[in-house]
């Protein structure tokens, strides 16, 4: 219940009113819901599930303990994420488990410490990868990528192709793509290399440019640190905080606008606003029915941007048994593993023990229409090349396939293909009438990620309320 | 009505009932329906539309004269849509227009007949690059892209790398980006290199392998016929065939399956089918509910099929006045004009005349968002380059924007960015319970066409009956 609702004026008979209808309880849209009412504005948020959290999601292991099966990660740079959480009072922890991370190259494991595989070919490649990287991506102004020099050129091929003319190697191309395979849930080859380098340049904020290593990054990068309770939690509490604005299982299937509002049609009935603000992945936004219909340009720009293919595959057993082995659980598999990055996925305070895996990109394409079982058993073999054959004595084995939801359609974030920044990119967030534009995907900074999440609510909050 | 009407059963009460519900009255579901009617099954067309006839659009001269702002061509090869326009009584007639066509290069225009430009830097490259095409596309089998030798490879990049890769220089590029520009509503660098060689393999049939020449072709190619009384009066026979089975007005909301049947919801009502063809392009299709969803595969598909940028801009004179200058009315335009393709688009009888011409791929991205006027100056002065100056004197100009089409969504196809293909091709057509595929879309012979429709109808009708 908002606390404007009253009897809807004539023309919207049956319509509940408020002054602004926020679609979607993601961290953007609970973030422009809580500064709007902040500012005195009545709200009525709508959100499809019957939760909050968007692709924030934690996984219960029992006795009070969570797991989380959506995003999970924050680290420096990620101020607003970092700022909101302490608000609500989030605590964040170090997600790095001590231990050796273990390389698996065809098959062989070999145990490591820090950020670099023991791979006598691939390191040198990745090296100069990461400097050539490096160099185009300060190129790229975060908040204008199409304003990059040779943005035509850059725009006109795929990421894999420019990593070839860069004289990257086999061997780093393939190390690139098993960080895009959780990054993107795709392939070097299913973004343009614009959209790409663009991509590292969003890996900062204002005061510190975006780098490939603050992005692939744990310690001192983008898997620093995790939520204590689950980053789920982040929402949950902003949601407590709204108090009865938060309408869940209410999906939007139509929103009607004319001169003086709008008119929100959803399955847990009507609102009346005087604005909007759309705070789902554009993807799911265009599948709304829209009266009047988007701007043919940013219809084609939302036809344009296609999820990734993410399932997080979460294997629990009674402790992290591979600590005791020096193993901090992480791995990073290449050589056709459907798993590709694995991660130590405990509860901070040390047990059940977790295991998580990325199964992505074209992995997920290989193995998401295979019967469970057999997945399954792909997914704990590459569990155990990395902490031994304990990993097959699971006491839980969980999959959330975020292609399969039907209020994300994918994961973890919308990418690009050819061409679509250039020739689509200026009409992003631009308001639809009365209707503005939230979500990771609409960030300058930390795109596809909670901060850009958060970033992106406060961003369309103050565009509205300067529009007033 | 259908000629099962009845009371719904006590479960989908309020519901029609028909043996099969096709959604979309386009060539493909038309044909679809009269196949089915012909095998005994009552049949209901739902259309959203208030009209049939999907991407053929008849614009009505006066005094009983048409012209097209939606598909119009036809050829050889595309035997499917000449047999069913033979049997619903809709002749053709030779496009082309006895006359000089112009080419246009940086401003100045050049007057030419036959096939190839006067350009004696572009052409040794054009016949180059029609060489390395053809090599290429011979060795894409049209019913399988992704088993072609190298596909990984070909899909890796876009169409414009593979150009540039091939030793095929930037005039060549740009001749066929204006070729792409109609067929894509888009340029190279929209495209996998693999889709588009395979695009070029279904430019034939059964017998007669897929040539570039026989798709950019006028006269023995894809540009060779049209259709007496418009294109679209093939569809409006078709559906004066299937004798108030069409319904109009009938967007489709939801599509719901069990293990008895499907419930289609429409804004003309609901009906209750043992099967479904759906025959809107797949984008289109993605944006109905389904329940249950599309498998995850599947919608990934559709996400990655996104339409083309095209406009049809037609202006008519008094009389085709070029004609008497011994024009064709055909221009071949290049250096950042707004129309890069134009032809005389006069009815067969003579009068009025009409000039027609494609704005489309970055150009309609630079152009269709600015003022109508200024867009109308700018494409008669394209016209005029290549009629002259008499191109001002129009008595009607009109566009068509397919992008601003509700139930489009773009034009002339949808066109799948790398990695596309290889990743997820085979589910394209995969029926998704009791739900059969069809549309342009969906054919591996002049895929995107008409001759496509009709043969994907035709594919759809037999794999339902087939099932049965």
């Amino acid at each position: 219940m908002t606390d404007t609702q009253s009897t809807a004026a004539a023309d919207h008979r049956g319509s509940r009113t408020t002054d602004v209808v926020v679609i979607g309880a993601g961290l953007a849209g609970l973030t422009a819901a809580r500064e709007l009412v902040a500012a005195g504005k009545s709200v009525a948020v709508l959100e499809a599930r019957d939760r909050v959290g968007g692709r924030l999601l934690n996984h219960d292991l029992g006795d009070g303990q969570v797991t989380e099966v959506g995003g999970q990660f924050v680290g420096p740079t990620q101020d607003h994420i970092l700022a909101l959480a302490k608000e609500v009072g989030v605590t964040t922890y170090q997600a790095a488990v001590p231990g050796e991370t273990v390389y698996v190259n065809d098959g062989r494991a070999k145990r490591f410490t820090g950020h670099t595989p023991p791979d006598l070919f691939a390191l040198p490649d990745m090296g100069i990868a990461l400097a050539r990287i490096g160099q185009a991506a300060a190129k790229v102004d975060p908040a204008a990528p199409w304003q990059t020099p040779d943005a035509r050129e850059l725009d006109g091929m795929t990421y894999e192709t420019w990593l070839r003319k860069a004289e990257i190697t086999g061997d780093a191309v393939d190390m690139i793509n098993l960080f895009l395979n959780s990054a993107y849930g795709g392939e070097a080859r299913d973004a343009s290399a614009l959209f790409s380098l663009w991509y590292v340049s969003t890996f900062g904020n204002e005061t510190n440019p975006g780098t490939m290593e603050r992005g692939t990054g744990t310690t001192g990068g983008a898997q620093d640190s995790r939520f204590v309770g689950g980053s789920q939690l982040v929402a949950q509490r902003l949601a407590e905080e709204l108090d009865g604005r938060v309408h869940l299982s209410a999906p939007v299937r139509r929103i009607s606008q004319d001169s003086t509002g709008v008119t929100v049609v959803s399955d847990a009935g009507d609102w009346r606003a005087d604005r909007v603000i759309v705070a789902v992945p554009p993807l799911v936004a265009s599948r709304i029915v829209w009266d009047p219909l988007l701007p043919a340009q940013q219809d084609q720009l939302f036809q344009r941007l296609p999820f990734g293919t993410l399932m997080k595959c979460v294997a629990v057993y009674d402790k992290p048994f591979w600590r005791e082995d020096g193993l901090s659980g992480m791995g990073l598999l290449r050589g056709g593993s459907p798993i590709r990055e694995m991660f130590d996925n405990t509860p901070p305070d040390g047990g059940p023990g977790v295991l998580m895996g990325f199964l992505g990109g074209k992995e997920w394409r290989k193995w998401a229409h295979r019967p469970a079982a057999e997945r399954r058993g792909a997914v704990l073999r590459c569990f155990a090349q990395v902490v031994g054959d304990r990993a097959f004595d699971t006491i839980d084995y969980v999959e959330q396939d975020w292609t399969a939801e039907q209020w994300t359609q994918g994961g973890p974030t919308s990418v690009a293909a050819p061409g679509v920044l250039t020739d689509f990119g200026q009409w992003m967030g631009r308001p639809h009438g009365h209707v503005h534009w939230a979500g990771a995907e609409f960030s300058p900074y930390w795109n596809g990620y909670m901060d850009g999440a958060v970033r992106s609510g406060r961003t369309a909050a103050a565009e509205l309320l300067d529009r007033d």
